[in-house]
């Protein structure tokens, strides 16, 4: 942890009394330990280095912008994930209520709303429209990927004096807000740049916790249930998931966890072998399950086992012969059937892939506070000049995250950490 | 509906009193017409013909098998449906708890377990262990497809002296249920074979309603509420749902209906075409609503627009190289991209595969009242001494249907149906 | 059945061609019988008597009413139930797509958002409005009870020229729709007045199921889930649940039979006494089962029960000393618990008082296909120029059904019929 | 934080190889600091103070007790929760399979079951009889409240021939483990008892989140959304919502912030009065709110103004004249229909009792992982003879946390903390 940059980017000094009450101020200052060990934190101290922390998230005494004479602007990139609602409406009432901001775009396509060749018109957010939007699945926003010209973007912000922008999205959209930031900063333009991070993965850096996933995982557990209930009603029968997860597992993991009925959980932190006689041959351990239980559930993230398809070429294709996106779902399905075919063994494998059926649904219960706190984090931030940043959670308290810091890296699970080792005792190998 | 028959087989004459309570006895020679209109009805009458007529089922004051020595047998065949449970615990406690029935046996994987080839060893069921089994999906005896030599397993019912056969599955297990009572009557052996229809699809001819069928198109809303929210979220978003319905698409009419977002419903029953000028031409009219749109759900049934690939020939391959069973759904998510594409308007498809997902779900409410009844008029029947039927639903009313008479067609959406009308009325096409 | 009149009112002869497509049209004349028996059937015309039918619901070749004069009002009154939204969606759409009529009003609070002196002003409905709203519980045109002057609310259709009037409610609603189409025909006012019927107990007479109640009796069974952990949690447990049902007990008998675990279901229709060595006598049963079992789920109906409160006189009040609206489900609590307390027996009595709770969900799966079709059928009577009169259900299809036979007497749980024989089998008296 | 002691209780040095993989193994010595603020945990080693942390759970290289030697016994008290059948199937199966601990008992009704008075028999936990109970409510073990004698439990723990007792309940199950402790540690028994600590209320000292909770608190959002629709069904409808939380209103807090149709939120931490003109008067600012919006929703926590009953003296009495246990929800209730009464302004109250149906789901998603987790880490503190503790949670990280300072204290909502902020920011007051 040595050289990581804490160091979060300010426009100027705030100088304007917060319209919030006095209580809730966090203190300038404050800071959340990056580290949790009483050593390794005296360690910092007695070596005369600074102990390595973030930023304290929360509303300021002195804020930076004028709510009098500001304008905020919102928008959602990337694929949906529960939550974009909760957060699009907790941003809304935050500006318009507490800091009587007068003016909230709603930028239609992510980014794209703010190209002028699209020619998509921002809508106007009130606290009336975003009221019971928490209740629907996606985004009332739209959303899309790629591609954003960030002086093109910062035309568009100067010439319609948004000085709060606020970006929901995953990585991409994260170096997007970042290259805004500094595009802006170049021509002397005070333009807040927050990002509030989305990955149904949960997989960004020096963050513990991303939106939207608990209510996915919740979500999942519910077709575990029904995989199990296929597998143990057919003779041998295999229930075969598959679950988001590109670099990580971590959807997996916990849906693994939360779910005890899973008896093989792949990610893409840990190799496995579909053949051989290794500790983590697929097939063989299945087979020996299959002997003694009858019926077994597999859950697979789609970034899991792509070295499996190195040597099968082309072999994977749609229906109109072009190459699938090396689909490890389908192809430990046609695996799992080879191999028990060419061993005269029955089995009954039956595939749910529920991609996006775990990402559509609405945030609940935690996670929704969790959306909201997060917009109402991401406010105040911008309210008192933070910028180039993203909204983070750290042990117990909202963060300051510097967006190089948070996409510097991936979170991945750790193969020592609690989590894998608790997956482990549940499941077979 | 001229040469239809309605007659039930009785194996004997009725003789034995039976321990339910007087007030709940169905008069016997109750009917339930088949035809409703009065028009209808009255001319059969003054034609000098009888009114087609269901017998009406129930509990019988006389019945034909005398408890004390009755052995009753219960299975499950055939893919998953929500109620499978229900109907296992209510036929064994209407069994036990009513008719006294000293000896339940749960036969494993359909009528495998009657074969002693298989090996497999019948579970004895009682009150106790069904209890909470309808809180689970699925069917603890395990289910299996095919092959069923009616000669051998009136062998094993002979030698373990079943006479109540109860056979939960969809027309190949009914049809196996006639060949098993047939070949009982030959050999003078008193067994009466009832079934419970089972079919996700709800296509039995004569039956108005199977059970499970209500359970899977609630869960299926969920879905599509989810498909709505990724079509929304998405530029020019597509979200696309395949839903069973082999030969009849009454899960995606209904589902369609109840969740009026789908804007086109694809059903084996109506042809379409992917491209030209004819009124369902499916890809112009979609190019037009997103158009003016810019989002669309489309509902469609595994057994619609098979013709669809005829000329495509080999094409559609699994990752082995396998043909795939021509499914649908995946040819329908690329032939909308190719067309799409072709035409360089940006679409984003989410695929949505629902087939296991809504079948592996518990009945609920209404649909689990249904099962129950159904369990319980089953065992009435074969203790009154009928057989080679099944349990059926008409109007309001639980029926016996001969087993030749709901297998001898399936039920079908009628395109001037007020179903059809409907659906047609809040969709595109 | 003798002297039951299905008779319709109808405003006149329709001559105008509908909008609609040919083959979903109805056949003028098309009848609904009553009976299904055969013999019933056929001694009716061996007598020379008509047969009793209800005329068959659908769409007519030819209409009454002008869709291009038309202006429809939409209103809902007493409680709120699931489905509400789902009719209030497919009259607007039915009328404004199929039917082309220009003027939709949502007629807010019920009755009174068509008496001035409440200075309520009507809503334009539109298909985008509505689009989504079957999404949501409850009404979204607000919902009112009680007194309606029908002259005052003539004086209003006719100033507004509404000739196609919409209510959606229980018996009282529709004996006001009934004043209405009086009072409008004594003015010669040809407007068309249909309602839709709203009563979560399921107890309009003549209708065989009523919209909401299966979606109400599928929540339900989530509780009696949660009871039974209570019951079997706590050392002699017991879970106590209530839910609606002033004068007829179906919700208390679907949800019993649904979820078998409930032991005691008491309904309006069937006495029971607390004490006593009757068949029916609660506490003593309940005694029994504590020291078999050590756990119980108890479901009563609000309206089971209401002689017990007789000799109670004014022991029931509430918070401030008024009595209380005689809570069956509060008296049995504490009835429970003195009966065993004067006994030494420690029990642990759990009360969920499920009455709103279970009523302002969404409808859902065919529930909500139930609520598409009523509401597109009364679209159809009203076109059509029926008028004082619900659209019912009887076996399997949709009917016309005059107010004054829908109103006369309310339905009940016959105590000979299958459902109550099903739920006497799975309780314990 | 100064005089705190997180000191753990060892019964003694572990010289036992554990048999878990050695990449799992936690250091020893290895803690979680209490605070997060980097100048606070500075200034601790500049004053030459040690950090205050917390011993960090997880499985230990070196055990103390011998598992072949072992015994384990589980058992719950106190209320219901979700995730307790969770807690028992990971004890089970980590005690089982990992430490391959041979015997395992299942104590019925909690601490009762160790009393012989009582004549209960445990039950053997194994694998499969656990396997699926985690898809139940409530607990398979039943709970019990209240006394108990630690000397006989002691003698039970002896003669039985226990070394590892579990017990899953709240601060009076935690003081009773803690006797029990003591009393065994003055016979000389090296016996290790852990608690799982259980709180719907999530208000234990020194542990930021107890299992269930969340899971709980996405119950209550299903019935926040359907008082929402009966508030907006009726002419000023209001939705009156209880939930449990006798000292603390987290669930209150939570469940607001989760579904912001909450328009005052009531705890046990925040005074408020019913009339007068003080900030905190619900009344007359619900007044406002019902002139303005005519609907409104209130969620109050059952310990909240527990002082408005003060004056009422005996007022608040049951069917039997009992004095009740002082229902804010039902004074509620009655306090807003008089005072609207007095004003003649109509009103409609909904009132909607949530206390037991949220607490008897089961757990799901994160919270299920949470259980887990919780209960692996208390076989490792267990068997790594730590005693006299409860597992814990603190940031990101499992603790141990001795009885004493767990029981020490209640956590409530402080009125400056974020949460709290939170809440008020989305609420009348």
């Amino acid at each position: 942890m040595e050289s990581k940059d804490f160091k979060i980017t300010r426009l100027g000094t705030p100088r304007i009394k917060s319209p919030l009450r006095r209580q809730d101020f966090v203190a300038d200052g404050a800071t959340v330990a990056y580290d949790t060990d009483a050593k390794v934190l005296t360690k910092y101290v007695t070596d005369n280095q600074e102990i390595p922390a973030f930023e304290l998230a929360g509303p300021r005494e002195k804020i930076f912008h004028d709510p009098a004479w500001s304008k905020a602007a919102i928008l959602t990139a990337g694929g949906i994930c529960p939550g974009l609602n909760d957060v699009i409406k907790f941003l809304t009432s935050t500006l318009i209520r507490h800091y009587k901001v007068p003016v909230v775009y709603g930028i239609p396509y992510g980014y794209r709303g703010l190209d002028p060749a699209y020619g998509l018109s921002p809508i106007m957010l009130t606290e009336e429209m975003t009221d019971d939007i928490h209740e629907q699945g996606g985004t009332i926003l739209g959303s899309s990927r790629g591609g954003v010209d960030s002086e093109i973007i910062v035309d568009t912000l100067d010439r319609m004096g948004i000085n709060l922008l606020f970006c929901i999205g995953g990585d991409g959209t994260s170096r997007g807000a970042h290259d805004i930031s500094i595009a802006a900063a170049k021509r002397h333009l005070a333009i807040s740049v927050i990002c509030v991070p989305k990955t149904i993965d949960n997989d960004i850096a020096f963050i513990d916790k991303s939106f939207g996933f608990e209510s996915a995982v919740s979500q999942a557990g519910f077709f575990i249930t029904g995989a199990h209930a296929e597998a143990k009603g057919a003779y041998n029968g295999i229930g075969l998931v598959k679950v988001m997860g590109r670099d990580s597992g971590f959807i997996a993991a916990y849906s693994t966890l939360a779910n005890s009925f899973v008896n093989y959980c792949l990610v893409p932190e840990v190799p496995f072998t579909l053949e051989g006689d290794g500790d983590r041959a697929l097939l063989p351990n299945l087979e020996q399950r299959m002997a003694k239980k009858h019926h077994a559930v597999i859950m697979v993230a789609e970034g899991a086992g792509q070295d499996l398809f190195e040597t099968g070429g082309d072999e994977v294709r749609d229906a109109s012969g072009n190459r699938l996106h090396k689909d490890i779902g389908l192809l430990l399905k046609d695996r799992i059937n080879q191999y028990f075919k060419k061993r005269n063994i029955e089995i009954n494998v039956k595939y749910f892939d529920l991609s996006y059926t775990i990402r559509s649904v609405t945030a609940h219960g935690a996670d929704a506070v969790f959306c909201a706190m997060l917009a109402q984090n991401a406010v105040h931030a911008a309210m008192a000049g933070r910028t180039d940043m993203v909204i983070g959670h750290w042990g117990d308290n909202f963060t300051h995250v510097p967006i190089a810091l948070a996409t510097g890296q991936r979170k991945k699970i750790e193969l020592t950490s609690p989590l894998w080792s608790s997956v482990k005792s549940t499941t077979c190998f």
